[in-house]
Parts: structure tokens; C-alpha cells; sequence
């Protein structure tokens, strides 16, 4: 097939399957990849009597969820097509290979396709006698429903989870108490993004939606679904607020929190640009009296080569703290290993 | 000032120190920000005894430099405006905030203004009684002369000097040591890039050069330099060739051959796209009797959010596998610590 779309890649309909084959040759002391169905489990899995971690999702957000496979995080992480759920035998593989005994816990990202496919898979292992729960994430506070989503989105705090919850799981935390923690933290973490231009989905050809060159979206979507609103190009100074804000008063933070502050880039957002924004984030944070105790800093949930940035604020006490420390080794976060 | 540019900045005559304070927020554990003139060091500078790794350029390849401050890597980073060179003074500073008695190595990547700014420091601070030394890393086989450069041009090869080195100062290799270091690294590394989409430099408000929605350009510089040539859209299958033919035919590399693989995203370019063109690079090598060790693939040296990517090869032995592999602990690279 003949590449029309100004991409490195050779044909759109095997993108998921060509890029999988890199990240195994890149990351053979981490992972295997299984191909049909797709599938990108820890080297080590099943790890016998752990809670196994699996969650998974379109394809396009990378490093989620497959550069978070590794000891620590995540055991597996199915990647659907493109910005397209992963289907229920792509779930099950996953949970078949990491069941060490102990069941396993599914991080679901809110929408509608993610939520329906993990549910039958969970039926399926169920039906196997692997026991299952589904914790679901909809930390974004920019929209109530979307296109592609009852209620809220998953974004950011996805990130966060994973890793908090697969500390736990990693120490020998059960089932119960991973898929407690992973309610936790779904409950205390909120999100928003915005974006300043779109990106392509190789076999769409065509950017997923425009923006003028001097207009905005706050609110955008991790795929590009509609946010809240289309403003004027704006100072950092004004930006930034305009994220944090709504986050703020939704679950609500206050003066006294101590918090986790992931500033996020879509993917193709400048370092700089992003640090920046952290640096204003944490300012007006300390200015509420809301203490930063940690901090993450870069594209961890992107949207191909969109451009934009995302908040997520998660509330910790000193239990998260800990497990966020505990030590980690995957292709995107490593630390202590 | 009003923002006229698309980014998420409030001055561009104020973006780097803007998102230094945002980088030393981050990262507090790792190091400190001094900002006239402007220079980012490791945390415990000066390290007594140890070689002061020194590095820096113009701002905009985020990570490289300031990234790669800390534990086994560089005790300074001198930021550049954006893709300008450091003043000799920031240099100085550096130098002198860094050195603990071993003296210091530069690492110069080859643009005419760096060269020349890092060797007036280098005279100032021989006038001042600290011993200096300095390695020019031109590893891209592109172009023989560039805009900006007299020879050729420093790109990926240099964040792999840095690593290394690093790791050999350290460990307390003395300067005599980690100069011979530097220029056997510089001496067997190789790179060459290629573009889709340009960036914009806040300054300048408009793309630093212009592609047509079917081109690509090869040998393109991180600064947006002109390359070797201009080709419509390729696949990946013939794009990842027509970068790593000419690295290979350069050294040359050939069968028998260990080598490090550095796939690199030139900013905007999303993983998936990334670890595709690492697979194909991987295999090829293989074809060709070259062995793989060791793998970096991610955006390591950057151009803001230029759409693109490079390939570095470095001819690896013994010494130098295990100097990649010890521990270090900056904001970009981690392991084992």
C-alpha cells in the first residue's frame, strides 16, 4: 500500500503491529509482545501469587500503556488500532497470561467501547474461574459527556493509578486491597487539557479536527473530542489558570492538601513549553496554600503529535506518597531499578 | 508583552528563564538553577575531586542539556537562548560552580558561536587556575558545512559522549582520562536526520522553514539547517535506509560490528512512529551482521516541536557498554539509582 499521509510508517493498517515489533526489539529486558491478539505483557509474567495489573486502550497515547508494562506498574496492557478500544479477546490474552493465582485488577479508561470490551473480557476470564475487577477512570473535569464517552473521560490520572496501584500489587497487596486502592485514587485525581493544534490518525489522512491559527480549545479530549471552549490565543499566565481552576473546584482542593502535580504534553509540546507551565501551576498552587509533594513532568498520555498540554492533580496522603516512591523499571518511568 | 505566537508562553523574550523556574520546581532533588547569567547544576556541585562535566547550547533540544544534569551524567548545563549559544560567561560560571579540584571537560557540540564561546571560558577559567579541557562532538554525516557551522554539525551523538563520560567522572577517571574518553565516543558515534514538519521559534513567530504537505527533507539539522535533500513522502521502509546508509558507510560500520542504536524524536513526532522506525533500523543492522546492544529510542535532542527524527550509531566495546550501563539519575535518563 502506497503512504499518503505524511508519517513514518509504512502502511496504516498494520502502524499497531510495526510499532510493537520496535518496542519488543528495544525493550526485550522488559517486555514480550504477543501479536494475535496484541498484546504487551512484563517479561516475567505470570508473576505467581501478584495481583496482575492489566489495562490497555487505542493505540496513539504512547507511552500509555505498553511503556508502563514492567515491575512496579503495569503486567500487560492491550493496544487496540488507533485511537480504538482494544477488543475482549485482546483483554482476555492479557489476563490468561499474567494470572499468577491472585486474580487481576483492569484499569479502564471512561469510554464507551473501553468500558463494554474490558466488561466481557472480565466476564470471560471470570467464566475461566480467574477471578476479576474493573476499576474505571474518569478523572477529566472539562465535559460531562463526549463524544465517545458517557460522563467523564479517562485521562491523566490513569497514569498516576497505574503506577500507585501497581506498587501495591508489586509489595503483594490482594485483590480486595488493589482494587480499593485504585478506587482511592480514582477518587481523589482530576484532569484537564487543551490543545493549540491537531493530530492525524494514520488512516484517517486528515488532522481530526482544525483550530485558526490564533484560537485554542480548552477542555480538548485526549482524541480530539470537543472541550469546553475555543478562545483566543492566551498567555501561559492565562492558560494555566484556566486548567487548573476547574480542577481545583471539583473535587474540591484546598489550602492544606498536599497533591501530586502531573503536568502533561500531548505530544507535540516543547519540553519548554511545558515546564513553564509547571512552574506557573506550582506557583498558583503554593498561592492556595496546596502543598506540591511530588511532581511529573512530560508526555506520558499524548495524543500522536497533537499539541497541547494537560493538568492532572492528584490528592496524597502518606500512603500514595509511598507507593508513588516505590521503585519502578518500564520503558517510560523508571526509578530505583 | 502580548503573545502574537501558538505556544504556551508569556514572553518569548523570557521563555527559557521562565521555564527554568518551572525545572528546578520539578526537580529540586536533582539540581539547582542559578540564572545570571544562566546555568543549571547538579545539586551537591561541587563534587570534590570529581571532573566537572560541563555542557550546554541554545535552548529548544530539551531534554539535552539541562535534562541530563545530575548523578553519572553532567554536573552543568549553560542554556542558550533558544537555539542560540551560550555566553562565555554562562560558561564560566559553570565551570567555576562546578569544579572540585579535577578540573573540567567541556562538551562543545559543533556550531561556529558555541565553539567560540566555549573556548574564550575556557580561557578565562585557565586564567583563573582550573584546569579545561574541551571535546567538539560533529557526528552528523549529512552535510560537510551548514548554515551556523563550520564542518560538521553535533546532534545525537553528543547526549551518548554525555552519558558516558559521565559515568567515567564519576567514578573518578581523572580529566586526562575523561578527555581521551570523550574523543574516542566522539570519534565512533554517527548520526543523520531527516524532517516532516518544522518548528517555530518564539521569537520568530513563523516556521524556521517550509515543507510541502508531500515532502520530507533528509539531513536536516536540529536547528532546522538545510540537508542533503528534499523527497516526496516515503514509507518508513525506505526513510530509515536513507538514514542509516550513510551512517553506516561513514565510520564505517560493518559486520561484526557492536553497536548502540539511538532512535531520536525530533519533538513532535509520537512514539508510535519512533519505535516503528527503530524495528526497521533494528532489522537492517541485523541483515548487515552489526549487533545491537544497547537501545535509546525517545526525544532526547529536540528542535521545540519539529516533526522528524534521527538515528545515531555508535560503535560500542567493552568499556563503553559498561559505562552506558552504570547508574545515573537526571531528569531524562535514570536507571539504578
Amino acid at each position: 500500500m502506497e503512504v499518503t499521509v505524511k508519517k513514518i510508517i509504512n502502511d496504516p493498517a498494520t502502524v499497531v503491529a510495526d510499532a510493537l515489533r520496535g518496542m519488543e526489539l528495544a525493550h526485550a529486558d522488559l517486555l514480550d509482545v504477543q501479536y494475535d491478539p496484541a498484546v504487551v505483557v512484563r517479561v516475567d509474567a505470570p508473576v505467581p501469587r501478584k495481583v496482575a495489573v492489566v489495562s490497555g486502550g487505542g493505540s496513539g497515547h504512547e507511552p500509555l500503556h505498553a511503556g508502563f508494562v514492567g515491575r512496579g506498574m503495569l503486567d500487560a496492557a492491550c493496544p487496540g488500532a488507533v485511537f480504538t478500544s482494544p477488543t475482549p479477546d485482546q483483554v482476555l490474552a492479557a489476563v490468561q497470561r499474567t494470572n499468577g493465582g491472585a486474580g487481576a485488577l483492569l484499569i479502564v479508561k471512561n469510554y464507551t467501547g473501553d468500558v463494554l470490551n474490558f466488561e466481557t473480557a472480565a466476564e470471560l476470564a471470570a467464566a475461566e474461574g480467574i477471578e476479576v475487577r474493573s476499576v474505571v477512570v474518569d478523572d477529566d473535569v472539562a465535559v460531562k459527556d463526549s463524544l465517545h464517552t458517557a460522563g467523564r473521560r479517562g485521562v491523566g490520572g490513569t497514569v498516576l493509578l497505574e503506577k500507585i496501584v501497581g506498587a501495591a500489587a508489586e509489595r503483594g497487596v490482594d485483590l480486595d486491597g488493589c482494587e480499593a486502592l485504585a478506587r482511592k485514587v480514582a477518587g481523589q485525581v482530576r484532569s484537564m487539557g487543551l490543545a493549540l493544534a491537531p493530530c492525524t490518525v494514520p488512516h484517517a489522512g486528515e488532522p481530526s479536527f482544525t483550530l485558526a491559527d490564533d484560537e485554542m480549545e480548552l477542555g480538548i479530549g485526549i482524541h480530539g473530542e470537543p472541550g469546553r471552549q475555543r478562545v483566543p490565543v492566551r498567555p501561559a499566565d492565562s492558560l494555566v489558570p484556566a486548567l487548573l481552576d476547574p480542577i481545583l473546584g471539583d473535587l474540591p482542593f484546598g489550602a492544606g492538601d498536599r497533591v501530586l502535580l502531573f503536568t502533561n504534553g500531548m505530544g507535540g509540546t516543547p519540553l519548554l513549553e511545558l515546564y513553564l507551565a509547571h512552574g506557573i501551576a506550582e506557583r498558583l498552587l503554593a498561592e492556595r496554600g496546596i502543598t506540591v509533594r511530588r511532581r511529573l513532568v512530560g508526555p506520558y498520555i499524548t495524543s500522536l503529535e497533537m499539541q497541547g498540554m494537560s493538568l492532572t492533580l492528584l490528592k496524597l496522603d502518606d500512603e500514595l506518597v509511598e507507593l508513588w516512591d516505590a521503585p519502578v523499571r518500564t520503558a517510560a518511568l523508571r526509578w530505583g531499578l
